[in-house]
């Protein structure tokens, strides 16, 4: 039994934002029920499809020519939930990426960002939609033209579709584990 | 606005399991509302106040003879976003840690366990009262007499005080993230 | 991915109540999340495991000399949905039973009664732990002996391990149905 | 007290998928509250307001010269409640179809749709607007052009508004019967 | 369509904290579903079942030698709405209150407390229990011996059963008002 | 800690019913989280953003030439949460205006409105966005020229502004010892 489905898609998807919808996975790869999907692409969030507040406000630009991005949707979850989630999928991408050979670099979890140094490696975004949870996070492949300093995967010799699956597969694990916990567990007074 | 309160005890504190019941913190420090308390004393924990079934059914002994526990209390809040919360601060502890020079120890997280290689430095749980949920989460100081082989804050030589205060912070900082992130999103379609 | 985890125990379990707890599957058969476990064996509830306050306040008997129980658990549950999961569960067996030949016998539903006639088959009630919802439904294999007038399994020469069988497998397929169900509609307006 | 308002409405309505949103009830016939409204009249669904994303995907036909329909709306009641009470009003309607003469049909149960051997009788689907959970299901009277073999109540020669009218009892009290349930149980350890 | 149903009881009852239990209103006047109850009577709560852990801690007495209780159970109601009730029937009673010729006394509200000057009238307190949200108010009637200085309905020369049926009425058309509101109102971007 | 930010914005701001949507204080006031801010301006709510279904039907006009307007927003808060509230603030602003000399006026509460006499003082709504709960209540400053007859709080010689500040602070000090009840409190059986 496993808690969700994962699903790497080898074809290049340019993220915008409209991915970030219910039944994205199922309309487009026939998934239906929890899923994290992840794809290469570049990421360019039209507003409308903007789901911070904080970043429309600021008519931020959400930029990146090559990422790889994941989309994760969880039925029957509420936005608390989400946050949280998403939180451990970006703790899980730290944790992977310091278990390598970063050339140096060391990267450090904040919130739902990871930086190396004061350089940013992820965009991330929880929301939900009347019927789910939905988290998009991408990390930078290339690091080239980006709003803001920026490190990728690219200036790690990292092969993303490699760490993508090792993410997939962590953070499937994780929604296992997590089942498990809650359902061996007695009340307190 | 701090979305939790965090305390680090400096008195010794033998946890028993008894501890990990509503309003722990409440009548033991007068810290009305969400909490996370910090202390250090022996662990031993009475098989009435074991909470994972899997424990139980196992006989384990949950034991220690000088450990860091944290008890974290959040009120409004459901068991599925208990355990997310709990293996977040786990998150956090092991974060901390890799900050730190290990001297050669690495320590990874397997849901809410962390370990350097085979050795075991934590033990947690995450369970629901009437009125809140209730996370307790220990690290082992002494890595001696242990049940099965572990290892400790001492065996690094890390101070725990030192370590408690700057775990209570980054989750303190971690709850606020959390709670600015589910208010400043829109939902999807 | 099977939503629901089933089981028929092939050896005699006098039901007193006792066994509607949470974890009672998980303690008794190592079955770890939701589950749907069948027994045969006599049925006699203690009164401080009556949860029917109705029951409670007649000072009613739950009484047969020999039933197949179902012991079903959800967790992450509300006592709103066990109490439909209980009808649906109910509904199954009603199904079930109308498609054999009952030697003119017709089993009707009454909310979570079932009837042949004015003869009673069953005792059911749902009700929730702090970590789960709760269903026992028992359905008479003898009809002798009972507090009230009743049918059972025997008296239509049903032969109750096969019976078991086939509600828990359709109980099965109904929960991974509402759940496939739950995850392919979009919201309304 | 009634859980639920019904109604059996005395004039043609062309079921367009339209009528399933939130307040139907409520603008077309000043039922405030819990309702379950039904209607006779053709089926013929737009896509805009599909709500099976399964539906969607294969761009079925959602078509029938005349049904029998029923649209439900559940105040503060979730999509896991909904697609619950939606089985059990399909249940309700195949109890009450097998107590007739069916003239050697016998209906049976599959999730929410109602079969006679191979022969489908029914469509529906359970949604979640904003504020509420929205059930609608439609029984064919007709079984002419339907785009799979189906049959209707004429073939089995029911009047579909006495029909209805028991349905809309059945449902009632069921509703009732849920209400009392929930109330009057105790919980568990 | 009534969402509560109401009832003053016309005999003496010892108010010790045990009433505020689920089913109280069921077990002792057959009344199944949502209630508030009122009565006359002592009120003396003992420690187990004083609910308010402030209270505990300060070892406060509950204490009055005559008041005018009100026992409330909403099903299916958690705590956060079981507070918001409860502050309302407290706002209910001061509203009444204010409209009577109180001698010169105004009743000012402070959250779930009743003031006429620094004169104390109320103690109340919401709690929920495995199944129901379970709120108790008492007012005095009598102001002596209690252990705080307080006012009393016969203070004022009010009759407590006309009081106690004014306010039974007020509370259940704010119930049956909430429920209105909440089925009446479309959602928000 | 305070459970809620309030403020009053000192320039006049049109109501038309755009206000009443989720961000609105992020938006315009860079206030995150929970929030209830007040200002001055004049009502006429245009029907697209009419929330009451039932001033839809009625095709009722929502207009004032000037009234003191509040729009309040509670994140993670459902509709039963968010009527609640919405009477609770309702019954703060009456509190409020009942310490006042109201030149013989007595302002009563029915449910979410105000009347003096038969005289209207307010109007309000409660509502959900995808992510939060929203109340607006507007009190008339001036009455004339209103729909139905009205007395607004410049025919009492009320200052808006300073009434306004006081109902803030009011409602921030009622969340805040909301806050405080659900966290002191325990379970009960």
């Amino acid at each position: 039994m496993s808690a969700i489905q994962v699903k790497f898609v080898d074809k290049k998807i340019a993220y915008t934002g409209e991915q970030l919808r219910s039944h994205w996975a199922y309309r487009s790869f026939d998934i239906l029920g929890d899923s994290a999907v992840a794809f290469i692409g570049p990421c360019d969030v039209r507003p409308e499809f903007m789901k911070d507040v904080e970043d429309l406000k600021a008519a931020s630009r959400i930029y990146s020519e090559e990422m790889l991005h994941f989309i994760v949707e969880h039925f029957g979850c509420g936005l608390d939930e989400a946050v949280l989630r998403q939180r451990l999928l970006i703790a899980i991408m730290a944790e992977n990426l310091n278990r390598r050979d970063l050339k140096g670099g060391v990267v450090t979890r904040s919130g739902s960002d990871l930086y190396d140094g004061r350089l940013k490696l992820t965009v991330s975004i929880a929301s939900v939609s009347p019927v789910s949870a939905l988290i998009h996070a991408g990390i930078n492949i290339s690091s080239r033209n980006t709003p803001v300093p920026t490190r990728g995967l690219a200036d790690y010799h990292i092969e993303p579709s490699g760490f993508a699956g090792e993410v997939l597969a962590a953070y499937s694990a994780e929604c296992d584990g997590l089942l498990r916990a809650r359902c061996k567990v007695r009340g307190c007074e």
